[in-house]
């Protein structure tokens, strides 16, 4: 049983915060030091050689049957959100040391390395740009985030500088294609899928790209006993069925499209006022990046319709666009052997969120293991993975490497 | 031409402001005791007894043929919102004046006497609590007001005393039903219907009631990529397809029924996140007390079903009911005949806004006439009223006057 040394591990780290009475663990903090410190305890423990790299990932390497072999990485990130949950990031690199700790254990030397990176900023609290752990590995980390600033204004340079790390030697990080045959990150799902299902784990698809757009309606203000319905040019009568046209649209669709609007903004915003001016945020994600532009497009359409008929102006903006990273299918193909070979069912399902992968595909075919988690509820201190559940992942995913074969 | 005078004390009394560049001018202010002085001094050259009453509105008395006769009372306020424009209120006095200077220069009296109020504040804006003056004329001023508070801590009271009139008195401001033969009042309309009619008055039939709600619905947070739209419970989503409800139904009655949400919160509010929790204001009108009830019933109806089939909880509250303030027939029929002396067409609508009258009605039976203001703007400094179609009101308010028999 993998799962209650995982669940221990999850513990231990989930101590290490900022703050007392919850988890707040951003990049380049000390408790970020004493975090990386005990994760590279815990690999080198488990037979590996481990180091943090030039952006503070922790990295380590257990050889194959014989040194210098290509590697099958594993990974996810040790860095949190605020007030965060203990599982998203820090169990897919504990349950990747368990994994090694138990071919370690048991003398397995594989025809490849294996390695595992705990990426050390995945979240983005801290300099509002995300990812720049697994960035920096795949050579695609951009110096201008050097000069962003944290909230108390210092820089990332100036951080790095303090945490003992050269900023100028960031492209150390990088990894080349050649080095490895895989990525693969071991997850919780964020999502409430795998519960509805009734299934431990599943296999990630791929990475939803994702389009955000500010919305901007502009009607008439008046006054909410004097202007007859008929004469209104409400603004946000005319944002409320956008809103329900989005959803209707997204619901009919049978592909993974998600749209949601999650800011909303009624001005002047007083109870006897006609809103004149709303402004809202729409996300829209797709597993397909060609299904995702069509499908905002035809959103878009629709929303110009409606401006159009109640006479309001529109102003609509792509505010940020991120492409998918889709799981490539020998990956897949292998990872679902892996369930099965558990006794699992292998449903496939795909990732809202954003990871790492979305970094790494860029050097590496990614593909991505799911793990249940309680009520789908992520970032948040109610994050919950039943220890059992934990169990099956590490044993999906050992499976995995275990039987993993490089692609041919 | 009457028009011309009026829009030139508009003017005075509009240059009677707490702040240089904009218009307010509140409740037992030093602008107050200005404007008050001023309208006093007006009163007395259109040849009226005139004083401040016990809480300060202003109020004129011209004779009828014989001393001591019941009044036809003809009033508006002279306080105004932040950030004003200069007719709301104060063109019912300037108005009301002008008529009475206008038949002191040419001898006549009536065989009613004529008097005009001022009221000293309607909007309510410092104490939170509308219609004092009127409220103290009609005998239903709540002493508890005296113990609220302005925005600098200072209550009602104190600001009464400092103002030089006694909280004590309150009482002495009251008037008996049989003093008035009516209370009768121009005003802006506030609105575009006039202005839509191409008609420069209308015959008030009603000041509408309204009944104001606040809803929360309740579903459940979630990350906008790992939550299938089939396993949502989005309170924003859900709020807006009750926005669309309350705007069709409000929108298929043929009775002057008006909804309107002026007030919207989405909780938690970030672009990522499927909002849990959402909150809105619905402040529905009409000009029957029967046909709103009715229709907020029939409202929450739609409300409580669509929580219902979208799983949201819903707490849904009155916070707020006026009831409607019918104008009499009997002077809607009189209002209606000076309007087509004066070659106008004689149309009729409701006041979705409140008025003084909604007070006046306790002690008296009330009718309003509309003066059209440009594109239905008020409380605003782009309110407009055309001087042609001030004159228009005060022409048709004198012909009113000077015609006026007391019911039967």
């Amino acid at each position: 049983m993998l799962g209650d040394e995982i669940v221990s591990r999850i513990n231990q780290l989930g101590a290490i915060s900022e703050t007392g009475d919850n988890l707040t663990r951003i990049f380049l903090s000390p408790e970020h030091r004493t975090a990386a410190d005990l994760i590279l305890s815990w690999m080198k423990d488990a037979g590996m050689a481990a180091r943090l790299d030039a952006i503070s990932n922790v990295c380590g390497r257990y050889e194959g049957d014989r040194p210098g072999l290509p590697c099958l990485m594993l990974g996810s990130h040790y860095d949190t959100v605020r007030d965060a949950g203990k599982w998203d990031g820090p169990l897919g690199v504990i349950t990747a040391i368990a994994c090694v700790a138990d071919l370690n254990r048991r003398g397995v030397r594989l025809p490849f390395a294996v390695e595992i990176v705990g990426f050390a900023d995945e979240e983005g609290v801290r300099f509002a740009s995300t990812l720049l752990g697994s960035r920096a590995i795949a050579g695609t980390f951009e110096a201008s985030v050097l000069d962003a600033r944290d909230a108390t204004g210092l820089t990332m340079r100036e951080a790095m500088v303090q945490f003992g790390l050269d900023p100028g030697r960031i492209g150390d990080a990088a990894r080349k294609r050649g080095e490895l045959h895989a990525y693969v990150e071991l997850h919780i799902e964020q999502g409430p899928v795998l519960e509805q299902q009734n299934l431990p784990v599943g296999v990630v698809t791929a990475i939803s790209g994702a389009t955000r757009l500010a919305a901007h309606l502009t009607g008439m203000a008046g006054h909410a006993g004097t202007v007859p319905m008929a004469l209104r040019r409400d603004a946000l009568a005319g944002a409320a069925e956008c809103i329900v046209s989005v959803e209707q649209f997204c619901k009919a669709d049978s592909a993974g499209l998600v749209g949601t609007v999650g800011v909303i903004n009624a001005m002047p915003g007083a109870t006897n006022v006609i809103p004149g001016r709303v402004s809202f945020a729409l996300d829209i994600r797709a597993p397909a990046d060609q299904h995702r532009k069509q499908a905002v497009a035809e959103i878009v359409r629709q929303i110009e319709a409606i401006a159009k008929r109640r006479e309001l102006s529109l102003q609509i903006d792509v505010t940020h666009e991120n492409r998918t990273a889709p799981c490539a299918p020998w990956l897949k193909a292998q990872m679902a052997e892996a369930v099965a070979t558990e006794g699992l069912s292998a449903f496939e399902l795909p990732s809202g969120a954003g990871h790492d992968g979305m970094a790494m595909i860029d050097i590496s075919d990614v593909a991505m293991l799911f793990v249940r988690c309680r009520g789908g509820i992520s970032h948040n201190p109610a994050e919950h993975v039943e220890p059992a559940d934990a169990d099956a992942g590490a044993r999906v995913l050992l499976r995995f490497v275990e039987n993993f074969r490089p692609k041919a």
